[in-house]
């Protein structure tokens, strides 16, 4: 968006789609909040609240959905992200921090944590005992091990990078790690995973993917490459299998979600930053350089503009 | 698997696995069925009967599953389809054909049949009132438009023929018809279907199949073409929409959907042909021209060699 390599950004552009905050002001009809509570705001701040998917809880998919920044907001303004002293949101748009969670390592729950929380659930995914497979180790995947082991379930992480097994079995708690280049543990693990979160916005071949999973296993992918895949679907077909997609979360599960890693002890992990640092980050970020996702200290380094 | 273009044919090779029949002799374990009964046989002839799916009554993704021809049975014989005067057959892979259904119409239930009713059972497309898209219209189709009203569906035929149209509201039953070539057709029906089974297997694009679909739509997948399909995975993360396979059925859903057909008089729309007259159905066949499967007169035309 920065960048503006989906080719829609609107200038100036404020980023920002996962904040923390403490409210400061409330409008006379808010109901949810009063001044001083813990409150965060994900992807969204807006959606028609009478469609199908609206009245469903899944504003996500509302085809009139408003996103945090770059988008017209109902009065015609372009919306701005949390890089930003201050937000004025919808109250429908902001959910609740508990207080036993940190600030600063909740806020990536708010995309990251409902992108993998909600498909976990949706597909099925989060029943204690089945073995789910979580491909690539970013900002999303290392949550998605977070999360469906706080669901009881057994994490295979998949990898091409043999040099993530210690931080995936010793730091993150998965229980097994496979390296998706050696083909001797591929053919090993065939047929053993009920599902698959697939993380990855690069290009890979997910036929390797398919024949991991078990007859009647899941495929769930959450990132968009810049190619279409290839899909051999005679392996959908043998063992009626599906390939899912998903994308963030409705409101109510967002606030369900927060108060589950609450109730768990989930948190990001994350390297906090100067507002001055966000160029660098942004150049360290393309590399992957970075254990999982930046915070922007923006209360304590963002000073307001005179 | 004539022409062995799967490349894993075995000569000599007895075809035909939608097989009806009486029952001329049982063995002295047999309990399912008596001398003179109805009965017909599938794709299946053996499975393990102890796996997963086995012991879940889905034969049809047993590891181990026989096919009715071409495969090595239990004892290492081939086995051999239903061209034939007699048959063999374990009794736990014979369904029973209700008396009011005629045998010969009946006869295609047995693969097409099972093949467009489990997945349309699976994947939830048989509620009343849902919207389900059938695209192409050969044997599988027309019996998933046939199946899909009888379960309370409001059927759309999808097709590239718009020669297809009459057949398909008038002698059918469809609801709606849409040429998946006109783009003036396919803009105005985005978003309009629950569930689309996908019954062609010539490469086809997927993209606005998946257009068609509203959030939360599946996608049914059952042709299987030469070469790999083109995923735009954005379609099914923008929606939550899912791309599924499914393999004809396990035995047991095969008799319900025998009897679902008995209930609903269901039958499939054939030509009866003489044995001799199978190698120009063959033919026939490759340029589609038939409505909708041939079913060959054994009984009566295949004389026993002497």
């Amino acid at each position: 968006m920065v960048k503006n390599e989906w080719g829609n950004s609107i200038y100036p552009l404020v980023p920002g789609h996962e904040i923390v905050g403490e409210v400061t002001e409330i409008g006379c009809k808010v109901q949810k909040f009063k001044v001083g509570d813990r409150v965060g705001v994900g992807c969204m701040v807006g959606s028609c609240h009478s469609c199908d998917n609206c009245i469903n809880n899944l504003e996500n998919y509302c085809p009139k959905m408003i996103f945090t920044y770059g988008t017209k907001y109902y009065d015609g303004a372009v919306t701005h992200g949390g890089y930003s002293n201050t937000m004025v949101v919808d109250e429908h748009f902001v959910v609740s921090i508990p207080e036993n969670l940190p600030l600063d390592a909740t806020v990536p729950l708010l995309c990251a944590g409902i992108t993998v929380y909600s498909p976990l659930r949706f597909y099925g995914l989060n029943k204690p005992g089945l073995r789910v497979g979580v491909v690539g180790l970013g900002g999303l995947g290392h949550l998605a091990v977070k999360f469906a082991k706080a669901m009881g379930t057994n994490v295979t992480v998949i990898s091409t990078s043999p040099s993530k097994q210690k931080e995936a079995l010793e730091n993150l708690g998965a229980d097994s790690f496979l390296v998706s280049r050696d083909q001797d543990q591929l053919q090993a693990a065939i047929g053993t995973l009920d599902g698959i979160i697939d993380t990855v916005s690069a290009q890979h071949p997910l036929l390797p993917l398919l024949g991991l999973l078990k007859s009647h296993g899941k495929l769930v992918i959450l990132g968009i490459p810049g190619k279409p895949f290839e899909l051999q679907v005679f392996r959908l077909i043998q063992g009626r299998k599906l390939i899912g997609g998903s994308m963030i979360g409705g409101m109510k599960e967002t606030q369900e979600m927060i108060n589950f890693a609450a109730e768990h002890n989930i948190k990001t992990d994350i390297e906090v930053i100067a507002m001055d640092y966000v160029n660098t980050a942004m150049d360290r970020l393309l590399k992957g350089d970075v254990k999982y996702r930046f915070v922007i200290d923006i209360g304590n380094t963002l000073m307001p503009s005179s």
